[in-house]
This record gives C-alpha cells, structure tokens and sequence, in this order.
C-alpha cells in the first residue's frame, strides 16, 4: 500500500473514531435521562446539555472532515460511499441530542410529582433503542452489514413496547383525569425513544448502502397499526 | 463557457428539479391529509400511499445521480457543497412522506367520530409548514440565503401554535374523559406538523451551508417550554 493510500485508511479511521465517539455520547445521555426519571433524580440530568453541544461540535467537526476528504481524495466506489454515509449518519447522530434534550424536558416535571406507576417499558424502551445506536454505528465501523441488518429487525420490538405502553396509559387516563398530564408526558418520551431507534434504524441503512452499494431504505413500506395513534 | 461546464450545469439544474418534484410532492401530501381531516372526506386520503413511493423513488434516483456526479466531476468548494447538501435536503424530504403517512393514521379514526371542536390551529400549523418547505427549496435552488432564514425563523410560530393548541386540548381532556382518544390523535398530528416545519428547517440550514460554506447549524440552541410536554 503506497504512502497517500495509509494516509487516507488512516483518515477514515480517525472519522470513525469521531463517529464513535458521538455514539457513545448521545447513548450516554439517553441512559442518563432515562435514568434520572427512574432514581427521581433531577440533578443526574445537569451534564446532558453540555453533552449535547459536544455533539454538535462533533457534527461540524466531521462535516469539515468529510468534505476535505473528497474535494482533496476524490475518493470513488466504496470510500465514495463511505464518505456520504458518514455525513449523513452525523447528521443522525445529531438528531438524537436533540431528542435527549425534548425527553429531559419531560422528565423534569415527571420527577417532580408522585409516579403514576411503576416505570417498566420506558427504561426497557431505552435500552433497546441504546444497544440499537451502539450496534448500528459498531456495524458501520466494522463494516458488518449483517449486524445492521439485526438492528433493522429490533425496530418492531420498539414500536410494539410503544404501542403496548400508549393502550396502558390511555386506560390511566381514561379513568382518571388527573393522571392525564403525566401520561401525556410518558407517551411523550417513549415518542422520542421511538425515533432514537428509527435514527438506528437510518444509520443502518446508510451502513448497509455504504457496505454492499445497495438501497435498502425502501423495501420496507409504513407499518400500519390504524388502531392506534401513530 | 466549455461544454464541460455546460454538462455540469445542466446535471445541477436537473437534480434541483427534481428536488423540486420531490417537496411538490410533499407539499401536495401534507394538504392532502389535512384538507381530508378538514373536509372529513376519508376517500382524499387515498393517492397518499402512492405518493409515497414517488418521493421514495426519487430519493434513490437523486443519490444515485449525487455519486454519479462526485465520481465523475469531482467537484470543489461551491459545487461540491452544493451536491452534498442536495443528497441531504433529499432525506429530509423523503423524511416529509413518512411523516404524512403517520398522519393519515391519525386523521383516519377521527375522520369517522364526531369532531372535538373546530379545527382552527392544526390547518393552519399545516399551511405553514407547507409554506415552509415550499420557500426552503426555493431558496435552496434559487441560492438565496435571506430567504432560507427567513425559513428558520418562521419555525417559531409553528412551535407557538403546538404549544397552543395542546393547551386547548389538555383542557378538553381533563374536563371530559371520553374525548382524550381525539384530542391525543389531534396532538399527535400537531407534533407531525411540526416536525415537517423542522424538516424546513433542516433544508433551510442545508442551504446557507451550501451558499455561504458557514454552519449556521447550532447558534440555535433547543427552545425550553418547561411548563409544556415537548
């Protein structure tokens, strides 16, 4: 391997660090706010705003990154791929800070008040959609299309917790009114928890396109759950 | 001019076109699913689906187009900007029809009760956005950079009128019980409005990073509506 092409092998590793270490932060957040509704512990949410400007630093960061790789590289076939791919799962990435920051928003009021029931899907919710992030960038670093493959199929496994917690707290709500702000709330976060796992599900998707020069984002049509709210 | 140039600039007109298409699309999708709401006609719904599958369709001849054009042109600076931009902006839009479909869900069952009260916020969150998206591809391809941020700061107005309406709605639930399965469906609907007008938002910003090479992406810090669910 000639001295420009160890150069470049060792600036898409020095990309997927970066990649990885935005995963690792927004997985981290998550846990964390997740965490602080169960332990009823406001304070335990204090880093996640900081953490969510890293990723935002992160983002510019590997957007200059990318974009000096291929006007200097001029990088075709699979390093093309890769490059576009890495963009745009930075963008993914990004997306679940903001999320994190919306659920924060929730919790804080949530803790504040008595709990409405035991907390059950939520937590098992974000574990999900947090093995589902890390697994999904770890197939992208590695190159695993297989993996990426499994984190696509874990996605109904989300949107059935989701469903089942939106039929319990509607029940809540239906019989009392006064329960109906904080079920609100709930159905809120496992919203958001929701679509950190779709954010999974994209990167997988751009990993697998990345991988094999395949689109796989289309195959699957909307699921239709029509008796419930979506 | 050389001919080669000439080539580009029509392979550039011709992707702005079709992303034109593909937020006309949107757009006609996004009146579409209110106006049937509005109108309680369930049959308007129908080429929703459909609709669908062309936004799909262009996503993946838009990116496939975007890498041609990398591989061959290896382009710089402006141009190249330009293109990755083009392949980001083509996800949020692809995004819009997901949204859309979720909403058809919800419009469904409410379409077949007695409505809650008169719809007044949701058209016109639904107006708005659509305006929104409208004007952020218009900036994109006309590279007008004011009128992207003119984009990005009509964003608040759609988060005040979400934030309105589910005050209304709060009300109605706790007063009456029986009719917190319509109000849920409307918030939820609200929520989807809104988050298109974030998708234009996203474009907007996708746009002066184009024009300007400046990352406008994160002075924006996330708005805190404590009192409110998020």
């Amino acid at each position: 391997m000639d001295t420009r092409a160890r150069q470049f092998d060792r600036e898409l590793n020095n990309l997927k660090n970066k990649l990885l270490r935005m995963a690792a932060t927004a997985e981290n957040m998550t846990d964390r706010a997740i965490k602080a509704l169960d332990d009823r512990d406001e304070k335990a949410i204090q880093p996640v705003p900081g953490q969510e400007d890293e990723l935002n630093c992160l983002q510019i960061e590997i957007d200059e990154e990318v974009l000096r790789l291929l006007a200097t590289r001029q990088p075709v076939a699979l390093d093309l791929r890769f490059l576009i791919a890495a963009t745009r799962i930075n963008s993914e990435l990004e997306r679940i800070g903001d999320l994190v920051i919306n659920i924060t928003q929730n919790v804080i009021p949530l803790i504040r008040q008595a709990p409405l029931k035991p907390l059950e899907d939520i937590p098992r919710m974000a574990d999900l959609a947090r093995k589902m992030l890390n697994e999904s960038i770890d197939a992208f670093v590695k190159e695993d299309a297989l993996l990426a493959q499994s984190v696509i199929m874990t996605d109904d496994h989300v949107d059935n917790l989701k469903n089942q917690l939106l039929r319990e707290l509607l029940t809540y709500m239906m019989s009392d009114p006064r329960t109906i702000e904080q079920a609100l709330a709930l159905i809120l976060i496992s919203r958001h928890l929701e679509r950190i796992a779709d954010h999974a599900v994209n990167i997988s998707e751009e990993t697998i396109y990345a991988i094999q020069g395949r689109d796989v984002r289309h195959p699957r049509t909307p699921k239709a759950h029509k008796s419930l709210p979506t």
